[in-house]
């Protein structure tokens, strides 16, 4: 049966596919993609976990004293059956040769589908009877995360691997850990459909640095839809369309094609500088998650890295922090792959209680931190674990010695913040000299995205030497709004007159100071606001390698005296968006450069 | 045994006496004192909510089909042993009969008791029974919910009713819910412990508003006391003494009487009028939450009511809105009670999903909302439901027939929101004119507490009366700290430089404007705020009355004009604290008062 989902559009295009379910009960589950040959391991990776649980459940059972109540057997017999159920065991193999899924997945996947069976079934008794069968998934998957905290999986090798499908998949979720998203952005999703989450939840930036069409916010797509079911994601409309008919098919496959063809015309810009019509050089430069993605950025025509994203170093690791030489190699991967082209390192940003195990949403979750979104994340935490931050600022140094680097600071709030992180750096310093470590300077840059470091701003620029406006943050905590909270998410706004005033003053503020200043956040990637930022002044753009192309197009068309004249009234404006489109068109060039 | 346990200092003063322990698990349960002629029927309530369980149960497992699992019918029979179990039922009589709690308050201490006892068994088999129990609470729970929504208790009779106990009760808890406050303020207890929290955590504001002694953020204080324990509260060290030695408890008695002694010199004042030494007149207003504070107000020698925080009325009321007429009541109670003087109503600042419930922290937490601080709350929420929002207006308006009221509107960060409060009104007063109704001219104001609100505020003014600053949130939101989460509650800082500057510019321009402002946050009631509020020009202040007598002696001894002077010195300063401590008190006039 067809049927359309809506929900809030948030990558743009049009994806094809097969429709692949997540269960969100398990979103704290590893979900990835085992290799062809690793199917029959992975199996086995399954049956030895089911064998422990067998093992221990029965042990409980033999060891029960004389008077326990005798109803606690009979519970541990029911939790045994399970076990052993073939609606449990066999489907979960099946996920593995079918899907290529790794246990977790398929143990999870396959729960989904029976806790749905049990919903649905008439005789309260047994619908009842879901939570054991929840409770024993839960102890296989303990079992698997056991065995898997012996030989921790090589998540290189993950991320990297292509499944060996046929058609197409889309990713249908309640919602997707960023952990989870860090897997599936190299692997084969071709668009993102989730039941929550607005225009600048984790999932819908992800979606738009990919280029890959995406529909959050829909609410219940991941009740409606099946495994398997056809589906068709419509990421201008914000329509999920599931079954097609065969017209409607034909229709998008048009509109796929389309794209496709203005995808090619902007990848003849890629190697074009990009310099506006009255001759101001504005450096288009990426952001980066892993070492790997620096030729990507290249590739795209980058003349930098504006924001390496480290924290995505430390995820997927199974709770294991990277060694001070791994996070070495890391940076000097990336350094050394852009080729004399600075690379601007941002520390860990992330926080919270189990930030270095899979930091899902529903971890962020836990007992006390009510608003992990202002808790004890980013620099509050580096600076809450000293020998770690000391171990990232070492290897960060010392991957100097290779290329131009420079460090920033996430969530800066407080000057007392920027002076522990320069106490931090002599004494890093001086640790290297001590071990003859090899470095060269190292600019330090904070980023503003807290409200208070964009009001205190000229009390912070003399103790730094560059800054990064991260809008997505800086927005948020302006206007008090949870980006990812879809209740409110229609009230975030990049054109709201605080937000403008905020970042206008800060590019102006640190370009009088003599200071570099950059634009890293969505804004920075949109072309919607390249216009605005040149306006205000902004020669310093960073965003992920696949938006550069658009932006360039901008830079190549803007005539920035022009548009700088527009200011002064589009910050005194109620309506910036409006005044904006009034204003900054007819600032413009009248020649295209193409 | 006498020990110690540190916290984190939040209202000063010394408190003596005996702990109450509030179940941290059951912290989304109703927790009131009875009246003493009410403890055979509250003992009734809890047999009938058992009494019916035991009927659920029972059908339950005589209904069970022919093939039901043997194992269910003896889970069943295992819940019905626990429900008649003395330990359960006998032990939950007795808090009842000693302490008159609430039957759902006595159920959860008991099993708070019985849980820690099954903590401590050896045998895993039976400390996992924990689980059945727990089950059974929940259901005799949910059975006096039920009997609760058919004939809801007087809340006001509950909240202000006394108990008649004879030793001073001291609350601890792991946290306490803002709505279980509300029941707490008023009665019995003469000091706070929480395991978290931080210094303007609702318990924290409240202890201070209350002016009781309050330790919170002590991460284990309620798993070391007991029940009934002895405990000694140090407000000024953020100590909690437990069972401490008698001499120990000499010196905190003699404490405790020096501070009674300077009550009673400050309560002297109360019918002077704040005017500095060089003749600023310096209003001195009230924050109630109920009409039934207005008295104390009055009392304390409030010259009006700067903020009613209407929501309190919407608590506490098993999830059913007042009426209009309820509310128009209240309001009508709150303008009379002031005698002329104004009123200033706040419109509900809850929100979220459960919000006219039990609103407490783990119901806020709720799937999706993983950061309530900046999600659906006030006005936002106001706007979201329309015609519980023109109820609450309609009742306001009709209440400007009997005194002087204005009205606020909170977390304000969007012009469109102002405009669509405004054509609510203008609904609201044709509605109002249709019916008959009478009603006055009510002068609107925002919060300013967002920072986006501060910071386009020349954008705002003209579309407003008057602004009151919330800087309890504008604090937060601008720093990025949650200013209940304990790991982060060391940055959360009134003297931050960004906060200033954003204060004394939105006090500066609404002058400039020549509209009225207020501070209500909690830096209003704070003598340690009150020379640099005065030094920003700010001549309205609004607190909790117990507050007012100090606030008023430090009003006595300024010299307004001389501290204006000092305040582009400080607003440039990067240690803003230091700077105001040499500044601000040189400035003071040298001959005080008194």
């Amino acid at each position: 049966m067809s049927f359309q989902v809506f929900g809030i559009p948030v990558s743009r295009g049009v994806a094809i596919g097969r429709a692949v379910l997540v269960a969100s009960s398990r979103v704290d589950v590893a979900h990835y993609f085992i290799a062809p040959d690793q199917v029959e391991a992975e199996i086995q990776r399954a049956v030895r976990a089911r064998d422990e649980v067998a093992h221990e459940l029965t042990a409980l059972r033999d060891d029960l004293p004389e008077d326990a109540p005798h109803e606690l057997a009979a519970l541990l017999d029911v939790h045994l059956m399970l076990l052993h159920d073939e609606a449990l065991t066999g489907a979960t193999k099946q996920w593995i040769v079918d899907r290529h899924y790794n246990a977790e997945w398929a143990l999870s996947a396959q729960l989904e589908v029976l806790a749905r069976q049990f919903d649905e079934m008439e005789d309260e008794y047994l619908r009842e009877r879901k939570a054991d069968l929840e409770q024993v998934v839960e102890r296989i998957l303990g079992a698997l995360a056991r065995e898997q905290g012996k030989a921790p999986v090589d998540a290189s090798s993950v991320v990297q691997r292509d499944f060996a499908g046929e058609d197409p998949l889309l990713l249908v979720a309640a919602d997707i850990a960023p952990a989870d998203m860090m897997q599936f952005k190299r692997s084969v999703f071709h668009g993102f459909i989730t039941d929550i989450g607005g225009k600048t939840s984790h999932t819908a930036i992800v979606a738009r640095s990919m280029d890959i069409p995406a529909v959050v916010g829909t609410r219940e797509a991941s009740r409606l839809i099946r495994q398997d079911d056809w589906v068709i994601i419509d990421g201008d409309l914000g329509a999920v369309i599931v079954n097609p008919s065969p017209i409607v098919l034909e229709e998008y496959r048009f509109r796929q094609r389309q794209s496709e063809l203005e995808r090619a015309r902007l990848a003849r810009l890629r190697h074009t500088p990009a310099v506006t019509l009255d001759g101001e050089r504005v450096e288009l430069q990426a952001n980066i998650e892993l070492p790997a993605d620096a030729a990507a950025a290249v590739d795209a025509g980058a003349t930098g890295v504006g924001l390496f994203r480290s924290e995505f170093l430390f995820m997927n690791r199974n709770g294991e922090l990277p060694s001070e030489d791994e996070q070495f190699e890391a940076y000097r991967a990336a350094v050394e792959a852009m080729k004399g082209m600075p690379v601007t390192i941002r520390t860990v940003d992330i926080g919270a209680d189990k930030p270095l195990d899979r930091m899902s949403a529903s971890e962020l979750r836990h007992e006390h931190v009510l608003n992990p979104a202002m808790g004890l994340r980013a620099i509050r935490w580096s600076l809450a674990e000293p020998s770690m931050f000391r171990q990232q600022l070492r290897a960060i140094y010392r991957a100097s010695a290779y290329g131009k680097l420079r460090l920033l600071i996430p969530m800066v709030a407080h000057l007392s913040e920027i002076r522990q992180v320069s106490e931090t750096l002599k004494r890093v310093q001086q640790q290297l000299t001590d071990a003859g470590q090899a470095f060269t300077p190292v600019e330090l840059g904070v980023m503003i995205e807290i409200p208070a470091a964009a009001v205190m701003l000229p009390l912070l620029l003399p103790h730094v030497d560059f800054i990064s406006i991260g809008t997505n943050d800086l927005i948020q905590y302006t206007l008090a709004i949870d980006r990812a909270d879809e209740a409110v998410a229609h009230l975030y706004d990049p054109w709201h007159p605080a937000v403008l005033q905020l970042i206008a003053s800060s590019i102006g503020q640190a370009r009088a100071a003599g200071k570099s200043v950059s634009v890293c956040g969505e804004m920075a990637g949109d072309p919607a606001f390249t216009d605005l930022l040149l306006a205000m002044g902004l020669r310093n753009f960073s965003m992920h390698p696949s938006q550069i192309p658009s932006v360039k197009q901008r830079v190549l068309r803007a005539d920035a005296s022009r548009l700088a004249e527009a200011l002064p009234q589009l910050l005194e404006s109620p309506d910036p968006q409006r005044t904006a489109a009034l204003l900054l068109t007819s600032k413009r060039g009248n020649t295209p450069m193409q």
